[in-house]
């Protein structure tokens, strides 16, 4: 049997994917739908005061093409807090017009390959502290995909060595620095939470990075020989102050 | 061809996911949500009363992400309880708002690996009587997972002896004693029931233990070499104390 | 190429599945409701009429789980007949709550491995007769599953030789006559019908036995080697008597 | 690389099926029911005419199950025909409970395996022309799927020779001369419009030959190793003299 | 590790395909029909103009079979314009009835397999600024489908050599030249956007070519062996002139 890796764990995640529905929105007078604007700007407000006192993060973004019109990003202390903000949008008066669509359940994870090296003392080390409770950055694009390792019977992820996984996680690693500057990403651990084992969210100024990346990465052998994808989804950023053009009619 | 283990089978089991239909939970007068919720407090009463008599047990969960908004989970002596069950709450008012999602049907298993050792007589064994009749713990988290065992050319579990079955199955269970105190489980079996093999549902107080036990479990080869998941639900447990503050507005 | 092997077929038939629209139900004025409840215990009538002419036969289910609500299961001489009822269940006034779900079309089907000792004159053969145009046993509960066998490159039914398919059924049948008395079974053929190409129909007054039968067939090579699975319906049989009580709100 | 067969096409191919919204159907006053039906018999009028014209063919099928309720199969010239006459039936009125469903798009094939022998020129061989512009039989029961060859590494149809792929076709064409008289096909090719490669429609008096007939080939090497199927959608003949009939609440 | 291909990329792309709402349609004034085909030739004009300055390109297709009813082809320099172009879709009066279906994202993409030879400088080089950011030929036919490539253990695309698949490639690119004239294609990539890999966009005067061209590439070893396809959808061109006509009832 090959030896587990040591994970260690921060934020819970959720990336909630949302589809507006623009004919019901037509439909609804405009001071209602003012109310509505406003109140959601409130929670974003909330959200906002939240990750300014580093008890999580989050970020809303514009999907490109039809799988959703919204993502939201959100990483916070608990399971209980992730339920009441997707519980929450329900209630607001937006809330009716965010019809739920693709969502995916995880926790910020850094795996620890030489945990004698890294992993030290999580409470003294703060920059393992930021990997594991990050801030989600504002760049301009965002994509997100979950992924799995196969367990195929010539290719089996959780039966090959631990130095051998260690290896080719490195040399993945390696083609991953060659973005730095141009590409930052969070990891999610999603085992024992969805069918899909890990999330990759990536950020860029520019979208076409995401391409280079994730085509340049799929000739790693972590990748070619041991890779599975879910869908991908690509989204651009939406501050708060461009939340009313948004919805406007 | 490979012997077939024993099992004892215990209850029947259903797990319920519905989706909230808020929008029009909002457009119901206030007085009708009031009285929605005290009829489906009544339910909850009426099935506390059921697990106080040890005729069966239920839980209630607030589903993370949009794969569903609650999940019920019951045991009962007999199918014929789960499918009124699952009519009583289609045709109690706040059923009008609980739109049918996935859904698991099986029964409460203990496979029988020694026989001799373990089964002795049922009638007279309290601790199996225990297991088989489980009365769910009301711990602040569960997950759902439904599972089979391949059938592969080189790796097909009904194929392989009796043997070698009992062996991968108790490294599994070592692996699982390693959470004692932190994850507890419930197995059902719906081989002839669903197209899923096995349904677990865990327990914890901290959802990060799931994440851990079962990324643990994945190494293990009973689980490389021939496990096979469906998708995972995440829930906290949602007490009757709380259920107007879940649906207040 | 392996030699096809002699079916001989008899009535066919139709498993239709349905979700019930309870909260348009509720909608529906007490008079409407008993209008539409007698109009479709009228439906029964006639269908118990053709039944006890032994030109079809038929069986209601309520089904555990969100899969259904109901399950039909009707076998008929002719397709015709099929549609038709199909049309007269749409255009009955509680057709309107009946939501299309799930359906297999298929033939009742004899296998006749030793044709020359089993098939004999079917015309004189009152035994096949009944087999092949068989009344549904109204036990307590009903089990339908479709299934295939695979066509891979180890493992390929219709390539290996019509001797290993009977000897390989031969055992299966062994199996499965260890549950007489408490497992009856209707196997239809759906080859040219659906994409399945058999359809299981088990019948118990205990569903316990569901999992047991399947659980022990699991191990035959028959299945573990060349079985592929649909999904599992299980369903309490629903006496006319009852179907006021079902509805009643 | 092996060599690709040369094929013939004729007309452009639609199989459409509709789902009938018989709720809606039902609140629809008597009278604007009546003018649907009329102008839907208007539309099967205008149709005839095309046939008569030999300008193309159609057929209308009252489907078997829930897959769906009417199956329509157009032939015309040209594919603007096809999503003409698809407008058509959504602008009328009857289009209005015609919910779409599952639909294919081909055309017409013939593949000539021995051009030499059997293409000769198409312009002056009246039997190719026939076969390529084909009248849809009328017969009582039709039966669609679609198909496609597998590119396995040890069974890769696009990779054995023509001779091998002209040898396992003519056996296969061997096992349908038997059902002369029982079974008519047309065969439509979708590479390049339809992830499905090939779509069977099949003709029978008694449906029972679809199940006979498909389960034989299914011993066929060219189908055992090769052949991959879509579903299977079963109907039965609807003359326009039986529309009113059909619609008759 | 294989060595990745350099690809050099232009303009971002989505293909957007909508499902029209007829019965809603027909139940909207007439007066407010054609303002709404006003607003949408309005933005077709707005895109035209986009399209003269040569800032992006658009095309129309009536989708043939229930696949879809349109299908938007929309190039532009950033993914920013590909999201406001849906929600200016959306939030048009047309759009209400313009259900979102299928969509797939992704950006121009030219393959360097000879990078000295082909590539030399972009900007320099107008032939490759033409590829890379290309008006879409107004042909009377387009076909769409997306495609990957297989990761497979004795097929594996990312592990084969660069020159094995330029090689292969080009024997591919020589099928295709047999169709200069008949068929033009734009292909996009979308690794890191989509679940798919790469998108063809196919385009011709005869849409038989459609069928000729892919069946005579599924030959091709470069697709025998490590093609993988989605749906295909199939649309007839719809010029602007044309588009009172089509939602005309």
């Amino acid at each position: 049997m090959a030896e587990a890796v040591v994970t260690v764990d921060g934020w819970s995640s959720l990336h909630d994917t949302r589809t507006f529905d623009w004919p019901s929105w037509k439909m609804t007078p405009e001071q209602e739908r003012t109310q509505a604007i406003e109140e959601f700007q409130g929670l974003l407000t909330k959200w906002e005061a939240v990750e300014e006192e580093k008890n999580g993060s989050h970020s809303v973004y514009k999907v490109v093409g039809n799988k959703a019109d919204l993502m939201f990003f959100f990483l916070r202390p608990t399971m209980e807090e992730l339920e009441e903000i997707k519980r929450d949008i329900n209630k607001s008066k937006i809330g009716d017009y965010l019809i739920p669509g693709y969502s995916y359940v995880s926790i910020v994870e850094k795996t620890m390959h030489n945990p004698m090296a890294e992993g030290k003392d999580r409470e003294i080390d703060p920059r393992l502290e930021a990997l594991l409770k990050p801030i989600i950055p504002k760049w301009e694009h965002a994509c997100f995909y979950p992924m799995a390792r196969r367990r195929w019977k010539d290719a089996n992820w959780f039966e090959i060595s631990k130095e051998e996984r260690t290896q080719l996680l490195y040399a993945h690693g390696m083609t991953g620095r060659k973005y730095a500057g141009k590409v930052k990403e969070i990891i999610t651990g999603s085992i024992g939470l969805d069918e899909w084992e890990w999330g990759v969210t990536l950020f860029a100024h520019d979208p076409l990075q995401f391409k280079k990346i994730v085509y340049e990465m799929r000739f790693d052998e972590v990748t070619s020989k041991y890779g599975e994808f879910g869908d991908f989804i690509v989204g651009n950023y939406l501050p708060k102050e461009d939340v009313a053009t948004y919805f406007e009619l």
